[in-house]
Order: C-alpha cells, then sequence, then structure tokens
C-alpha cells in the first residue's frame, strides 16, 4: 500500500485541526455535547468503521472501537487492552489534550497491522466523554460512569453554567443518556497524552511514564453580601463579597506557593456583573492539587479559613463546598516500569503528574493502567500554546504500539 | 372626578411593578432596548396620550412629553421646565431609580391639572435612555446625545457585551438612530430620584435637594497574562493575571477608604474562566467617585500605579482606558435654596450626590437645573432591596408639582 505510520498519524492530524478552533485566538473549543465534539466523535467513528473495527458507543458519549483476535483465538475473559484519550477541551484549549492520545491509538492499531501483528486479546480504542469537565464541572464524567465511581442518577443532576441539565445535553446530540458502557472486560488502560509541563524537555526525553497523579480537586467558594450604588454607599457601609474574592485567591496562592502544591482561581461569576453596583454575591471555584490527600486537605481548609475570617472583617458570608476531590493516584509501577525500560539513548524519566486522567479513573476502579507522555516543548497546556513536535508524537505512536503488541499478545503481560 | 394624586401615583406604581422583574431575585432588568425597557417606554407614550401631551420622540429613545401653554398664552422661547428621569435599570435593580422620577413627574402634571393651574411656560416630562449605562457601558447616553455632549457619530460605535452595535440594538426595538431631540427650548431641568443613601434618613426628612454631584468615571482595567494548566504549572511558572487583578481590588478599596472617596470593582469578565486553567485575560470595570476632579484623579492614578507595580511581580501586563468621566456638577444654587425653603418642619436638607444622572448633564450643557431626593428608608440602591415610602413619594410629588408651578408661571422662575 506504500502508506506509513507517519501517512496515517499525519492525516489524522490534519483531519481534526480545524474542528472547533477559534479563528481569533487559535485555540479549541470542543465543549461536551456540542457541535465540535460532537463532530469529532462522528469522525472516530468514521475512522473506526474504515479501520474494520467494532464500534460499541453507549448513551452517555463513550465510544470504544473494538480490535478482536481472529476467530478460533480465545481472548480471555477480563483481559482486554484499553488504549485511548478524549476529544473534548477546556475553553479555548489547545490541540493535544487528549486529541494526542486518540489518534496516537489509531495509528498504533495501524502500525501493529503493517507489522502483521495478530493481537491475543482484544484490543479496544476509547474515547471518554467529558473528560475536562469545562461544562458540566466534574472532570472525567465519561470514565467516572463507565468505570461505577459515579452513578448515572447523581449524574443526571449536573447542569452546565447555563442551566443546562445533563441528560437534555445529550438528548440534544442523539445521545440517550443512562446506558454506560461496561469495562468488564478490560485487563489493563493504556492512555498517551502530552505532557503538560517542561520535565521531559528538562530531562531530553521525547516520551515519559506517569509514576501517579496527585490529588486534586474543585471546591466551590461562594461568596455573598449586599448589592448597593457604587458611588453612593461609603465604603464602610458595604458589604463587598469582591473584596473578600480578592484577598481568598491571593491566599490561595500564597498558600500554595509555601506548600510546593497548585492553588487556582481560574473560573469566577459575579452577580449583577455591573459596573456601577457593589456585587451582591461572587462564586469563584478553587483548582487544587497536592502531593499527598492530607496536604490538599491542609491546603483547602488553610484557604477556606483565611476567606472566613476576611469575610467576618467584610461583612460578608463565605460556603465552600467540594465539587469533586480525586484521592491519590499511583500506577502499576511494574507496568511503568516496563514501559520506561529498553529505549535508544537510555530508560524514558517515571513522573508524577498534578494533572487528572480517565487513567487515574480506571486505575482507582481497580484496572492496572499506565500514561505515556509526549514531550510538549512549551510545557504549556490548556492553552492554543501546548504543543508538540511530530517527531515527537512519531516516537510516541510507536511506543504505544510495542506496548500494545506486547499487553495483548496470547500469554501474560 | 373624585380621584386624587395618591390614586394617580399608586395607579401608574401599580402598572410597572411587574414589568421587568426577576422571579428570583425581586429586582429589575430594564435594559436598555429590551423587552421590559422598551414596553415601560410604550407605556409612557400610553399615559402622554391619555393626558393629552403632545410626546417627542426620537431616533436613540429619548421620549418628552409636552404640556403646552393655552393658545394665545405667548412661551417665550427657551423657557421650557423640563422634569423626568429614566426608565432603564441597572441588571438586578431597583424598582425606584428612575421610573420614581417619571411617574412623580406624570403625578405632579396631574396635581397641578387638580389645581387648575394653567402654565405661562411649556412643561415636558422626560424620558432619557440608557442612564444607567448598564448595556452599553457609557452612563447618561439618551441625555448626553441631546445635551451635544455625545455625538451620533461616537456613539453609534458603541457595542454591549454580546457585541451588538447600538444601531442595530435601536433597529431591534423600532428606533432609527441618528436623530436626537433638541433641548434648545429648554430653560429648566428638574429630576426626582429616590435617594441612594440614608441621609435624608439620618435627618428626619422626607425630601431633600441635590447641591452637586461628585466627579466620578468608568475605566477599564485590562489584565493580561498567558493561559496555563492550573495542575501542572508550577506556581512560579505562572502569568497569572487573576492574582494581579486580585491585588489591584483590594488596593483600589483601600485607596478609597484613605481618600473618603469611592472605589469599586463590580464587574470582571475572565477569559477562558475555567476552573481547570489559569486565565490568560481578566478585564474588570473601576467605579471611582471623588469630592473634586484632582482627587479622583489622584485616586486613579494611585490604584493604576498599585496594579502595574504587582503585573510587574506576577509577569502579567496592565492596560488602564478611561470608559466615561464625568466632572463635578454644581447645580444652581438659587434654585436648589428655593427649593429647600419654607416646607413644614423647617427647610430641607441640600446635600452632595455621588451618583451621575442626567441632571448632571444638562447642567454640565449649561441648562439651569435641580434635583429632589425622597428617602431610601434602606439607604441601599441599585438592588431589588432599594425602597421608598408611598408617603415619601407622594411628598415628593407634591414639592415637584409646586416647584413646576413656580417656574412655569408666565413670570420669571
Amino acid at each position: 500500500m506504500g502508506r506509513t505510520m507517519t501517512d496515517d498519524f499525519e492525516r489524522m492530524w490534519a483531519d481534526l485541526t480545524p474542528i472547533g478552533r477559534s479563528a481569533a485566538s487559535g485555540g479549541y473549543f470542543r465543549q461536551p455535547f456540542l457541535g465540535a465534539e460532537t463532530e469529532l466523535r462522528a469522525w472516530f467513528v468514521e475512522q473506526a468503521v474504515a479501520r474494520g473495527l467494532d464500534v460499541e458507543a453507549d448513551g452517555v458519549g463513550n465510544v470504544v472501537a473494538w480490535w478482536d483476535p481472529p476467530v478460533g483465538v480465545g481472548s480471555e475473559a477480563g483481559t482486554a487492552v484499553l488504549t485511548g484519550s478524549h476529544l473534548d477541551s477546556v475553553l479555548d484549549g489547545g490541540a493535544y489534550d487528549g486529541p494526542l492520545g486518540v489518534v496516537s491509538a489509531l495509528a498504533a492499531v495501524d502500525l501493529l497491522r503493517s507489522r502483521g501483528f495478530v493481537p491475543g486479546r482484544r484490543i479496544g480504542v476509547s474515547v471518554f466523554a467529558e473528560e475536562e469537565g469545562s461544562r458540566f464541572g466534574l472532570a472525567c464524567l465519561g470514565s467516572r460512569l463507565a468505570a461505577g465511581a459515579l452513578s448515572w442518577g447523581d449524574a443526571r443532576e449536573l447542569r452546565d453554567r447555563s442551566g443546562v441539565a445533563l441528560p437534555d445535553a445529550l438528548s440534544a446530540v442523539g445521545l440517550a443518556g443512562e446506558s454506560v458502557l461496561s469495562l468488564a472486560d478490560v485487563g489493563t488502560f493504556v492512555e498517551l497524552h502530552v505532557e503538560q509541563g517542561r520535565d521531559l524537555v528538562d530531562r531530553g526525553a521525547p516520551v515519559g511514564i506517569a509514576s501517579g497523579i496527585w490529588p486534586h480537586g474543585r471546591w466551590r467558594f461562594d461568596f455573598a453580601g449586599e448589592a448597593n450604588h457604587a458611588g453612593t454607599t461609603r465604603m464602610e457601609d458595604r458589604a463587598d463579597p469582591m473584596l473578600t474574592y480578592a484577598m481568598t485567591a491571593l491566599a490561595a496562592n500564597k498558600q500554595a506557593r509555601l506548600a510546593g502544591a497548585r492553588a487556582t482561581f481560574g473560573r469566577v461569576e459575579v452577580t449583577p456583573n455591573g459596573t456601577n453596583a457593589v456585587p451582591s454575591r461572587v462564586v469563584a471555584w478553587l483548582d487544587a492539587r497536592c502531593s499527598s490527600d492530607e496536604a490538599l486537605a491542609g491546603l483547602v481548609e488553610a484557604v477556606s479559613r483565611q476567606g472566613l475570617d476576611r469575610a467576618g472583617r467584610d461583612g460578608t458570608s463565605l460556603e465552600v463546598t467540594a465539587e469533586s476531590v480525586s484521592s491519590s493516584v499511583v500506577f502499576d509501577a511494574g507496568l511503568a516500569a516496563s514501559l520506561a525500560a529498553d529505549h535508544e539513548g537510555g530508560d524514558w524519566p517515571v513522573l508524577p503528574t498534578q494533572a487528572g486522567h480517565d487513567a487515574g479513573i480506571l486505575s482507582a476502579a481497580g484496572i492496572p493502567s499506565a500514561m505515556l507522555f509526549v514531550r510538549n516543548p512549551t510545557g504549556v497546556s490548556h492553552s492554543p500554546a501546548e504543543s508538540a513536535q511530530m517527531s515527537d508524537c512519531l516516537v510516541g505512536v510507536s511506543a504505544l504500539a510495542d506496548t500494545l503488541e506486547r499487553l495483548a499478545q496470547g500469554g501474560a503481560r
């Protein structure tokens, strides 16, 4: 056929490049269950069908394309090898976070076939829905449902910023909700992802392996005060929740620096948000991550306490609600070590990450999981500046194919 | 007829109560050139027509209902007496700010007629458009255009938060733009308004008179940084504009307290506004007011300087743009004194206000102007909690009628 892995990967990458891209910023808006992300899911199904893979799709936007062993080759139940990532993005995000793992998985299947590999176990290429939590606020929504970490009964209550309930958002793009695909047959999960930092640049490696994921979560901070006229109300007569918020945002930054952790207020909603009115309410979301569960609880506690102290002085109130908290994840150490070993130029680095991933959800659900990271020259992620070099991407595909080959052979992994 | 001033006022007030009211907050959403505010303007025209007044409406939403002297009574050009206010509200505002002045003006006309008063000069009841600046960002848009303080050429470039240009917003509700009514015939302007503080409560007076308006303005603060992943980006590698904004908001509060002035950040827009992304940009609007033009310039300068210092430390940038600045207004002192004198229980207080009003625009344009304030028990304004007692409102109507009677007699005022 004359086609090479490079052709396959580059062609697919070119297919995706324009979808959901903002002409203004160059960033991507691929929120779940809307135009661009729905187009990407349709594209994925097309790609799977074109490869003769069996498509298993559920009612919440998760899709797996299965490559089954030939008829007559017995595939032991519970040993399937799953690989993939997600197709949604944060608001104004980068091209690589998510799609790189999906495209690399399809390209790895192509590469294995071009090598004449015949799987002894089922290989699935997966796309999990709403990984970023950019619309319904709960990161890894699709994989949480599939892994049984979230019930449909709880998920159906989720609403987006406009008040649209999840079941309505799903039905608007022809998804029925309720039914969720089962991961019962999955024995191993491998997710390839663009690196979201510069460790691989510093270490001179094109690819790295994840050791685990920091505990992390999202907390909603509700600051309430009293709306009033911005001109006539004396400063000392105000109950201005913007001040309480501002001080809390600075406190979060300081606490995270002191703890060697991460704390961010990246989302704020002000009511009524008028220039000449003291706000009645400011709602802000804290994203916090630490190296241990205890440190994370301590960080959020410290930020909340400083916010409450300031609320007392401002005459405002503060309520803190945990929206999602993910405990520490430690990936399968043997799997990580085998993925890291024996590469040209030495072993690849094994590193922790501070970012949540579907692989963390599956790992927490008891499925041995691993992650491959592809070097990101800018180190920037969740931004149009996110990037990866084509040559590194192809090393990633090749490493993923090698991994699948090893895991999906007839014998033990 | 048996109808009394109380009937007239209460009936009109009851007409307006449900229009644009939020069931959730009890506050009003009467943004210019949208449903509720358009309904209010139509209501006003109906009321004027029912009273046999001549309606003069322009292409930008300003309306004056004229009560002309009887045929044969020569009304000297340039001596008309105008009274009125506005019908738009801030987002989630109160019932009184604006409509109280319009309804009181109509009720004052009713009262004068019931007294058998025959005007020797034209009396106009006015409604000026977009007084709050809640949609197009420029307060007193309609009166600025009418007074010649703003050209249609500049106004047509204004856009609302959704990017809708003023001419398109106008044409969506059947207004043609361009044509603006003339105030050339106006010799005096009197605006009745709910008080936006508690001075009249403290002084035990139902009504007060304005001495002048503090200098005030709006400045846009553009904080720019670098979007990045909220989990993987080390605190020390960030350029987070939210931090620069937070510190600037606290600095504005502190500077205003020190200066006995007012400074508020009540409106904030964050890009991309996602929980797990360090923002690339925060835009916030400073509303600042001081007792002198110099003090106001000094306050904004001090806040900007502190913001720029912090931007240097955060690796972000800050650009400050004045969107509108109104100089100090001193109302006609003789007019104010005559309005304040000779009431039951002594003279009414004469007070400065920190709020901008159409009366300030007309005064700055050389039209002798005055303002009557009606006591507000909560002192709260730009909020659903804004209030006035019916008995105080009726004292206001009566005082306004007395004022119009004196000003619109055949002789000198």
